[in-house]
Order: C-alpha cells, then structure tokens, then sequence
C-alpha cells in the first residue's frame, strides 16, 4: 500500500510532492475539494483535525503539516535519492533554521499576497489593498536578507540542496507566475539565481506539470 | 567555551533556554535590548540577520530561529536527558507534525494577544481590540482541536513529552498570566491537564525563574 497525499492539486501538499518526487518514493494522490467543503467533512477532518491540506497516510501511519511530512520523507529514506537533512547535526541544524524562516518569516506575508491577488475574488472576500502593500513591503526585507545570504551560499543551508529551498517551491511559483511579481525574485541577483536552478530541478518540473490547479 | 544565548529575557528565546536545561547543556546568556534597538545593529545582525531573537552561537557554529535551535539541541546531546524527539522516524514525524502545529497554527493568533494585550503600550502602537477578538476566536479554535486530541494521548506527539509541547511552553504562559485569558485553558480539562504537567517541570520552572523579563 504506497504513500497516500490528500490535496494535491493545492499549494502547500506540493512541498510533500516534491520531495517524495525528489527522493523516488512511490506514492498516490487523494484530490480534495475545497470549494465543496470535503476538508471540512469529519472523514477529511479524522485524518486533518484542522481542516487544511495535506494530509498524508503511509500505511497504517497519518502525518500532517507539509513541512513535517518532508521531514518525514526525507528521514524514512534518507538512504535514497539527495540528502535532504544535511549530513551532519550541523547542517541539519542549518536546513532547520531555514525551513522555520520559511514557515514563519517568508510564509506569511507570501501567504497574504496569494490570497488577496489570487483567491479573493473566487472565495467570495474583499481584496485588502492595504495588507497586499503591507505584505510586499515586507516580502522585500525578506528577500534583501536572502539575497544577502545567497551571495555567500549557493543554497540555504550552505552548499547543498535541501527541504529548506524546495519548501519554498510553490509559494514562490505562484509569485512569478498568477500573483504578478516576478520582479521580486528577478531583480535580485543572487536570489534569482537560486529560483532558477531550484525551480528548473525535475521533481518540481515534474510535481507542477502533474498537479497544477485544475483550470 | 560555552554555547551563547541571546536575548534569554524574552519569549522565544525560552524556547531553546527550556530544552537546554532539559537536556543538560551548559550555556551562558546574553541580554539584548530592544528597547535600545540592539537587535538592529549590526554587531547582532552578524548573528541574525532577521534581527529578532534568539540567536545562538555554539563555539564557531551559528544558529538561529528558537524551534531550529531545539531541535539543534536535542539532536546533538541525543544520549542525555529525555529523548525530545522521539526514539522512532514515525515519533519523530509527530514531533515535527506539533512543533509545525504550534509555530503555523498556534502561535501566529497567540502572538497577536501578545502583542496587543501586553505590548502595544509600551512598544507605542495603539491596541487592535478587532484582531484582539478574532486572535481569540481562532486561538480557541485551535484549543479545541487540542482538547479532542490530548483526550487520546498524554502528550501533543504521543506518550512522551517532546519539543513540541516544549515549544509551546513560552507565549501560554504570557496566555495564562499577564495577557489574562487563562480561562482558555483551565476550561478545557485535557488541555488543563496537559498545561499543568508541561509548565511545573524543573526546567520550566528554573527557565522563568531565571530570566524573567526584568520588572
């Protein structure tokens, strides 16, 4: 019985489909409706007690929470494919410190421009001008840090690809493409050179041409 | 020479102080203040170039972000103390599926009551008693989803305390002390009972004792 993603159609589940992708598990996918609500059906919500995606099942195992679930993944095959985790405490430590920067310092603000500039229309809210300008205010002291680092770096963590550069995958997809704000990731140097190569690997390659939103 | 935490009167900080206390590790701290804005110069950026704290620095090695640094910590001082990650890659993808939990879901609503019970006046930015409100409408939605699971397992990852109810420890007490909605806990029996187990260990209770944020 292979790996079972639920929501893969959506942005968050597709950091656990790079990685599986990445690391040549075997895996299916579960759409999840969230226009009709399926999330919020007590079957959905035994396997995601708070009702967002992805959820994930591996036999008879259920984890949640993308970036955990690439944890997951990356521990449970570590033997297989690139190491995700570094190979020492250290370099862990440091692909660590960059998926928490991802989750609470790049995330957030990203978060709010794809909902305003990408859903609000079709979830049926008001789009809040305000907060988009507050938002890529301050998405670009994130990125000034970034590209800071990224000039002494090749990746986040140092000198090797990890979960901290694909958890950033596909947010930042939707940047560049439907959100309008490429410029963002062109502009600068360093950091457009990362987005170029981590976004032109074949597992994101292959994870966006699978499961891009249903037009 | 000793590992370094900065900025040990605060919150996050807390987070890395409790697990190196757990786990017997010897450290020394360093007081940031921000009320001087010493978080923004760059003596410290040199260490976090986000200028928030903690950061760390463990002989030549750097860290930042306080749930990488526990996870730092446990990870590399495995063999004493509690196991804080637990013994298998399936317990460790609960640990992982909590301290996700409580850094995406838990703590961005908690912060806020943080932020605008506690600080607003002293930072000098007026109280938003609206994103007060909501902040405690979602938070106690979240307490609700705990409440159902900690009625199965003792603790967040299982039947063992681990980082992720660590990582909660900090901002709850802001929650059940100074912001004055400990009513959102002690109304809920499980999660009562979880919080009073995880706040009266010693090395909580050594941690506040410690570096309380001076009066």
């Amino acid at each position: 019985m292979v790996l079972k993603v639920y929501g893969p159609h959506f942005a968050s589940p597709k950091r656990a489909l790079v990685t599986l992708i990445e690391k040549g598990v075997a895996f299916e996918t579960i759409p999840v409706d969230l226009m009709k609500g399926e999330h919020k059906q007590p079957a959905y919500l035994a396997l995601q007690p708070f009702g967002t995606v992805p959820a994930v099942v591996d036999g008879d195992y259920k984890i949640f929470e993308s970036r955990a679930v690439m944890r997951y993944v990356a521990e449970k095959y570590r033997s297989q494919g690139p190491d995700l985790l570094g190979k020492t405490v250290e370099d862990r430590g440091q692909v660590e410190q960059w998926l928490d920067v991802e989750a609470t310092t790049y995330h957030p603000p990203l978060l709010n421009l794809t909902l305003h500039i990408m859903f609000a229309s079709v979830m049926g809210f008001p789009s809040d001008e305000k907060l988009i300008k507050e938002s890529e205010e301050k998405l670009a002291g994130v990125l000034d840090v970034y590209e800071a680092h990224l000039s002494k770096s090749k990746y986040l963590a140092g000198d090797f690809v990890s979960l901290a550069d694909l958890a950033h995958l596909p947010f930042t997809d939707y940047l560049v493409g439907p959100i309008g704000k490429a410029y963002m990731i062109k502009d600068r140097k360093h950091v457009s050179a990362w987005w170029d190569d981590i976004s032109s690997r074949p597992a994101w390659k292959e994870t966006v041409a699978k499961y891009s939103f249903p037009a």
